[in-house]
């Protein structure tokens, strides 16, 4: 038994077998190969192999998840077709007379080299695709089971050092129960994802992948962050019945479906989520999310080696404002650049990235891409309740440029016959300091707001929050962060228009109650957050909490907000 | 005659010769050596060569700025007496019968790259100093002149690509006369230090070491930015003549000096100077600084190899102190991190090192090396008006952190038996949004604040004023960081502190209408900046400004706000 403690990144008990993500390690054969014929063999034998994976997953993941997310594996399939490569192996093979895994390793990596050493990024996402093949066919030949997401066909509990953006695209609900990682804290990407799916998470321990083995029963808590491998009998009845209790609550939270997320003096808000793909819906539409307050659509562009097309994004946002009916959906422009890069894009490298060239100013630059987006969005409009929101809005003239090109695009639209609501919404993420500042400007020219924490906290304190080094100065009850979060609202309701928060802090139990105090009108989390949200909020009283705004706000310390906060709204 | 448009860095007319800071184009002679013993005496007198170059160097820096700066080049005369290295050319002449250069280059190339490839950043600037030294001896062994800025003795405009701390380290004010460089911008470390050190400089041409031989004649506009290369004797003669204008103008400011900056309504303001070590004095005397606003330390720990010593420190504390009589004099304290990197402190590698571990976050978690800086200012503290300052301040937690440190080392030295001036005003840089936006609650607690304008606009605007790519959204009269700055001089003021302000803003003649309306107590500038600051207020009239500054706060952009002032209060 080995107890284990990371971060709670997402609530929920889980237990099960672990499914440990991990490289295989691969010894690649130097001697000399006595039968070349043999060595060629067993190459086409690998090959044959890995073809049939590939195209089992492709199937599997295009089925459960989409076209889109399946394209990485033609590509990989492509490889495997290419006759270059493989008769540059075989060639290797009887020159050389060494074993087919070392022939494939070598000349592998000398393609590798090659294609990275050009300047374009298409061809070093050749040379991502090769290794990736490469390193499946070497599994074959090594009798060593080449291990990913996409293999997982029963109920896990995944363990992994970190999931990449590539690993939770082939993550499949049904079977994955919940998640252990290395590293990573509550606002990485297996966190928020994690959220978005309603898997519970423990991410940030430092060692799990030491220390569990395939198939071992492992218990998760994602409230707590505990993690224990191999339970004492003891503990494995204690955290059933934690389990249970979760269970029951979860029964208990679901007749709330269907009421609306009002307070004890009937002051009415609204609860939607975030998704990051249409693929979430199932679990807004499971947790009654009132709508969709942030819909990231980034996932259009990654994963692959070109821009997406209008066609295509047209049928990702038709899909969730359809599944939504008339549901209000804010749907977010390309917010890309920052930590989160398109090789095929060629964005300049940058000192500071967070302060750099990224979303909206990226769009305004490369207007080309963002028309194909604006264009899509205008189209998809008319089949339900949508909203557009910019992100990473600083300046007025951003936002008016930005209009502007969404202006001319829907005219355009029109005179080609295109049928286009005329009640769609316009309105900016507020997550840079400067324009929660002068919100009162902006309040006259948006529709809306959504308060983007995330980085509006990073930006206030000047905190990386994924730099370990200055995490403690990510501080989302600074009365600093609840001041500028209190101007942004006044400033939308003084000019008859309304706010929303869209980053991590809308769903935090600390920060709802300060947050209902200070007005604001839609609170928009992760899916598995909402109903707990209602619950919250149905036991509050609105003018009790409006009445306490300013003693929270003339707090000096996230610390103090925090220790008043629990001490008068939470039990 | 060749015309290019650069950045106007710091103001001024020059006319003079250039000197071009370029690396020798060195091409190693790759052929075999016939005289075996002729190399060797070559090498041994290029080195003799190379230790009388760097003895006057060391010699002449020592003299001119100080024994702090001339320590580089004791390491690099360290490099000229190891046995090992030389032996090692020496047997490469003979066991491979190669000329000096070549063997002098591949030993070298070894040295640097085990010297780097070691996980210690001691040994990597080893590297650094092999590198150096054995490029001085290879070019007086291929005959090709060495050229660094401390081989400039006589009158010139200093040409270069850029110019690195380690360049303006050796830089002489009385021959430098003008400074054009190929890249960086108005507040690029060129740009700060030209202007700190009144050297007219216009900066980001893109192209003009290109374009510029040695000994050409260069005209200079450092306020229009415009660069003339073999100017026609028209452009000779109207140049002449705006330089013959500026020093008319610069004896008329002169008899500015000894008078308060008071408007025409008699609301006087201190005007104070930003220096970057002690040698930066003898401008702000001349340029009748009314003290010094911001003492930036880096300099005492830059270009060495460990950190300096409470002794060292309290010298340079001591020094500026005197200097000063008493005057007031902010020191900051240490601000090492982001941009600027110590490598015998081992920082961490960050994503984004202007969000990150910096100033006096690295301070308070390196409490030893802070420890003994504030040692050093509280023993020098009895020399004149010191005030000390922690830049970097995020939370009241680090603030009282701080102070808590400082009080320590106070009582301890007390009891040492040293003696403490008990009047020392300890203040912080203002360069945080969240810490603008608490203002009222630090206002209670620091005996000033000075807004380090920097830095706030990068965070308020989420823009790294370095990345040309977003730069331009580094807005310095955008309503949001007038607001925020508005926060800070009412915060102060209502609870009887003052509020100074020590970034390029304070010296600008567009913010100086701005802040003087917003009641800013104390401008610190480049010391060149002082009198024609002190000519602008007496011209302004504070009532005015004052009733202006709701005007000015409700404008929507920074363009509309900088029409508004140039319209109303710029001649």
């Amino acid at each position: 038994m080995t107890e284990i403690k990371g971060i709670g990144a997402s609530n929920g008990v889980q237990i099960g077998k672990a499914f440990v993500l991990q490289d295989p390690k691969l010894t690649i054969n130097e001697d000399k190969a006595s039968d070349v014929q043999q060595e060629k063999d067993r190459l086409n034998d690998a090959v044959e192999q890995a073809k049939l994976d590939l195209e089992r997953i492709q199937k599997h993941v295009e089925q459960e998840m989409g076209e889109n997310h399946a394209k990485i594996f033609g590509a990989h399939l492509l490889v495997l077709q290419d006759p270059e490569l493989l008769n540059a192996v075989n060639t290797k093979i009887e020159s050389e007379q060494v074993h087919a895994d070392k022939a494939l390793n070598d000349t592998a990596n000398q393609f590798i080299s090659m294609f990275e050493s050009m300047d374009n990024d298409y061809m070093k996402e050749r040379a991502a695709d090769i290794r990736d093949v490469s390193k499946r066919v070497i599994s074959y030949l090594l009798g060593e089971p080449l291990v990913t997401t996409s293999d997982i066909t029963e109920e896990v509990i995944l363990v992994a050092h970190d999931l990449l953006p590539s690993d939770t695209a082939q993550l499949n609900r049904k079977y994955v129960k919940g998640i252990v990682t290395d590293i990573g804290g509550r606002t990485s990407h297996s966190a928020i994802m994690s959220r978005s799916m309603g898997i519970p998470a423990v991410v940030g321990t430092s060692e799990v992948t030491n220390s569990v083995d395939a198939g071992m029963t492992v218990i998760i808590d994602g409230q707590t962050g505990d993690v224990i491998i191999n339970p004492s009998d003891d503990q494995l009845n204690s955290y059933q019945a934690k389990q249970q209790k979760e269970q029951e609550e979860a029964e208990q939270l679901k007749k709330l479906i269907g009421q609306p997320a009002n307070t004890t003096d009937n002051h009415t808000v609204e609860l939607v989520a975030n998704i990051g793909s249409p693929k979430d819906l199932e679990t807004v539409i499971e947790n009654d999310g009132e709508g969709i307050g942030l819909f990231r659509t980034e996932f259009l562009y990654m994963d692959r080696d070109s821009l997406p097309t209008e066609e295509e994004q047209f049928q990702a946002y038709q899909q969730v404002l359809s599944t939504m009916a008339n549901k209000p959906v804010v749907i977010r422009t390309l917010d890309v650049g920052g930590d989160k890069d398109l090789p095929y894009l060629d964005l300049p490298e940058e000192l500071n990235p967070f302060l750099g060239f990224r979303a909206l100013r990226l769009c305004l630059e490369r207007d080309d891409l963002f028309r194909v987006q604006l264009r899509a969005l205008l189209r998809a409009s008319v089949y339900g309740n949508l909203k557009i929101m910019f992100p990473m809005v600083a300046t007025l003239e951003e936002f008016r440029q930005a209009k502007a090109i969404l202006e001319e695009e829907k005219q355009s639209l029109i005179q080609a016959g295109h049928d286009i609501s005329d009640d769609i919404e316009v309105g900016i993420m507020v997550e840079i300091p400067s324009t929660a500042a002068l919100a009162d400007q902006f309040a006259k020219e948006v529709d809306f707001f959504s308060i983007g924490t995330n980085d509006l906290i990073q930006y206030t304190m000047a905190a990386d929050r994924m730099n370990e080094h200055v995490s403690h100065l990510y501080q989302p009850y600074h009365p600093a962060v609840l001041r500028l979060i209190k101007q942004v609202i006044d400033a939308s309701h003084a000019e008859g228009k309304w706010t929303g928060m869209c980053g991590e802090m809308a769903g935090d139990e600390v920060a709802i109650p300060i947050l209902l105090g200070l007005g604001l009108d839609e609170f928009s989390m992760s899916a598995s957050a909402v109903l707990p949200a209602r619950k919250q909020i149905q036991n509050l009283s609105y003018s009790t909490l409006q009445e306490a705004t300013t003693e929270i706000l003339s707090q000096s310390t996230n610390a103090d907000v925090k220790a008043y906060v629990e001490k008068h709204f939470l039990n």
